[in-house]
């Protein structure tokens, strides 16, 4: 297996950085799952490497034994493949994957029929942690505004791999988010901590629909709550004031596959 | 305002590691909301530290001219606060407090009636995702096994203030944990991917209760799983095999106050 070249350890290096990021359109995936769904799921992965002295996981030998015939897979010492990881305990694999936005009008994201739409959000771990949500509950994800980046490590790490399987599309305003909605025949279900409708007193959702969430810190803002047909907030009975967004989406998502659904 | 004199910072910067965190038994807690927090609920703050170069908080400044009377208030430099803090953008205020652990027979724990209880938690990130919603749903939290430290900078910061307000009671094992359950009439209900029953199926939960989770990476134990009254999971229907423990204990907490109880 050829060993990684110097180029190689600087550019996965450049990557923690979102504007190289953005110069290359490619990120890197780390960890056994991820790049393991990155493969299965045919992402656009550009070279693989692994540190034999760290990796200890027969299955990821043999993805990397299947992948080498068409994606070059590099070899790098324990000590560069630490240089290049995020983690405080790197298990050794990571791969270079090129950037897979998704178009709004994508047959792959109009298969769905359920949809959480971020406004805002801020942390790309909130972000990872509600597209793998997302995954486990079959809902399509949406983001729309001044977002964060779904390539960021962090967000990559949360998503544990689901960012192979669950489309993301971006929006540059929730005004085109819904202009989308309108013309798919999706409603807008709106969540604030000052909506009116408690989700416990509600007894069932449209379908299709499109769950939209604000940023951690503010929220959704007035105009942007009115956008939905059903405004709703998830009760709080402590001294904390809000839940964590991650947190927040996975019960809202939770309590519509769990609940009746009627034609939107 | 005094100026933090260098052994103050050197003490700080100390305590982001468990080893002294032990040994002085106590921890840093950052963040505006965080040391409010601390100071409204008398969590035993040895002192506060800020920097007028970076604190932009009327809130934050009133609560620091309350506290001074009490607390010694030791004012920084940009420079010296960046130097201790953990974040990215300091907001440039935080507090030394002593450790609060709380014994499980302690009247403040037993006045709840439902509680949440975590089975070796890895992260302490996931930990405090976990005390913050158990705020906002009314749980006390117990933590058993090899867990995280409730201590640790990511656990403090996840809380959001919410270490100040709800309790969290720690057990060697989750024998002794179902020992004090059986001692307080508390019934058992574990959680696990290769549980039974489907929540979604569930239509009321015994009150009081415990909910128990396992780690992160492997769950709860089969003999663990085996402690439960009724042994729940929550439906996954995508390509993700389990979704993230601060997530599956929201909504399990969420599903629990959502639905009617019956005495247990």
């Amino acid at each position: 297996m050829p060993v990684a070249p110097k180029r190689i350890i600087k550019e996965i290096r450049s990557l923690r950085h979102k504007k190289f990021r953005q110069e290359k359109q490619a990120y890197f995936a780390e960890g056994i799952a991820i790049v393991l769904s990155a493969l299965e799921n045919q992402a656009p992965v550009q070279y693989v490497i692994y540190s034999p002295e760290l990796l200890r996981s027969e299955t990821a030998y043999e993805a990397i034994s299947e992948a080498r015939a068409r994606i070059p897979c590099y070899e790098t010492s324990a000590q560069a493949f630490m240089s290049i990881s995020g983690r405080d305990n790197p298990v050794g694999i990571g791969a270079v994957v090129g950037y897979h936005d998704i178009s709004p009008d994508s047959p792959s994201l109009l298969a769905y029929s359920r949809f959480v739409a971020l406004d805002n959000v801020k942390n790309p771990g909130n972000l990872g942690t509600v597209i793998r949500t997302a995954d486990c509950f079959g809902f399509g994800v949406l983001i729309c505004g001044e977002s964060t980046d779904q390539y960021h490590p962090e967000c990559i790490r949360a998503c544990m791999g689901a960012l192979y399987t669950v489309p993301v599309a971006r929006f540059d305003t929730a005004g085109n988010l819904r202009q989308w909605c309108h013309k798919h025949g999706v409603s807008i279900v709106t969540t604030s901590s000052k909506a009116r409708d408690d989700i416990t007193q509600i007894s069932g959702y449209p379908r299709p629909l499109a769950v939209l969430l604000g940023s951690e810190a503010t929220g959704l803002s007035h105009d942007v709550l009115q956008l939905g047909e059903l405004q709703v907030r998830i009760p709080i009975y402590g001294a904390s004031t809000s839940l964590n967004l991650a947190v927040a989406a996975g019960i809202i998502m939770y309590d519509v596959v769990s609940k009746p659904e009627f034609k939107s």
